[in-house]
């Protein structure tokens, strides 16, 4: 993959990547860019500019191999290794993401939790420590982590991140409802609860109109 | 507001919303588009023409009143009513969502869960009750929701998609890892919590190029 590509095709790589596994799933092994616009929701036209962004897949008329197409997409979004995952507050959010599955499967293996609450340090969670969050500098070295994930209140978000950058983390997973500021050889991508919510309530309300 | 809003502009206005709303607070009255943008991570023409697109706030070198747009942005977000949502699925998920307070002062307020697991109906999380799935059809009358929250497995989310549809249900914030078809009349907004963490991958991947 070389050269610009835009984020609007950076966000729908997920997605390819999740039909082209059920396709593999359901035996399918070749698609036409048809086919495959039909299922995401997307023009033909779209779907094969996107994947020459990806790499040149595909030949006029012959349409995609399912398998191959897959592979490729997964080692661009670098799914082809194991990451280690940090998570920084053991709340609800926090302790929802350490126990999601679905995570591991993918290779992102949640190797601890931090907290500042005393009541929950010391416990663990579906086998997984929570320590205190003064230790955080201290144990990152052992824990490895090349993603932290911050599910921690958004007053504390940036000094936490700042932290993170001067200890070598480099990718950061924000679930905390704040913009942060960080250097650009870090990566910072949010989950904006909120935002998501505010969407869902802005399109409801230009449905009626 | 009227007219065509690109996407790009819609994702954009709880960004916006929540910064005016922390310069409000901060005390700023009124900030121009230079600023604005510097805070943002926009340009300033971009900050004028998504603005623009908004109901043609400002005047050429005076800058925006933080009050008057932010108020402004509430209201084509739908904020200015309350919202009631019903959360299908009292996993970890779907309590962290029923939980978290924030929701609630945007007017986004949780008043039932749902789950099929009999270990987990009538227990009750922060005083909200947990009926049993069999129960949605006959208790969405009561309950009257705007919103319904999908956090189940992605199995069960379509067949549950299409039953609320039948009962009323026009607005679905999914949080199950799967591409849903809906009616025109119906708005979907996905929460693909690992479609963020592989996108988090591929820019980790892509930065050290």
């Amino acid at each position: 993959m070389s050269g610009y590509v835009s984020d609007a095709v950076i966000r729908r790589l997920p997605a390819y990547y999740r039909h082209l596994r059920e396709l593999e799933n359901d035996g399918v092994t070749q698609i036409s860019s048809q086919e495959l616009g039909e299922r995401m929701g997307l023009t033909p036209s779209q779907i094969r500019q996107d994947i020459n962004t990806f790499g040149g897949f595909g030949r006029q008329g012959y349409g995609y191999q399912v398998h191959d197409l897959k592979e490729h997409i997964h080692k661009i979004m670098g799914l082809d290794r194991d990451h280690r995952m940090v998570i920084i507050g053991a709340g609800r959010i926090g302790q929802a993401i350490a126990n999601y599955a679905g995570f591991a499967v993918q290779g992102f293996h949640t190797v601890a939790l931090f907290d500042i609450d005393p009541v929950k340090i010391g416990q663990s969670t579906e086998a997984l420590p929570i320590y205190p969050a003064e230790e955080l500098l201290l144990r990152l070295a052992d824990l490895q982590p090349d993603i932290c994930v911050l599910a921690l209140p958004k007053e504390a978000a940036q000094q936490t991140l700042d932290l993170l950058y001067q200890a070598g983390i480099r990718g950061i997973w924000n679930f905390a409802p704040v913009d942060l500021h960080f250097p650009r050889d870090m990566v910072v991508v949010n989950v904006h609860l909120s935002d998501s919510l505010q969407i869902l309530s802005y399109q409801m309300n230009h449905q009626k109109e």
